[in-house]
């Protein structure tokens, strides 16, 4: 049984790709009178538990992040390790 | 004018939550012959643009989170601050 490592994976839509959800949490914030908020832009965060002894673990993450968990059209991503 | 601060809101399923979406990436990643990956969890996160003189801001981030960007029952949050 091998280590246990954890990775944690942030995909934020790109500059300039439109965040609808952002907006509608935006425009009810406003509703609600705070009106201090500025903007809102909304991104979603994967976190993985991984084998520590599994091979060339580094380029699987990389090849799981653009092939399954981002959208390389509209999305970036970004990879947080731990332990 | 005010100066411009972020906070980024970090939302995720409580302990024991069951995770559909995660179960669903982590089964798709066996299928692929991701074998090194364990489990799979999801979130989502919030960048907040906010008029850093604002009154309580802080509170006010509280507030929004647990009223607007969370669900109390199922999900924890945590905020970030940055500038």
């Amino acid at each position: 049984m091998g280590d246990k490592k954890k990775a944690i994976v942030y995909v934020r839509l790109k500059d300039g790709v439109l965040d609808p959800q952002g907006v509608t949490i935006h425009k009810a914030l406003m509703q609600m009178g705070y009106k201090d908020f500025l903007s809102v832009r909304s991104g979603k965060f994967f976190e993985l538990e991984i084998n520590a002894n599994g091979a060339e673990i580094d380029r699987q993450i990389d090849e799981v992040c653009s092939k399954l968990l981002s959208n390389p059209v509209i999305e970036n991503f970004s990879v947080e390790k731990k332990g």
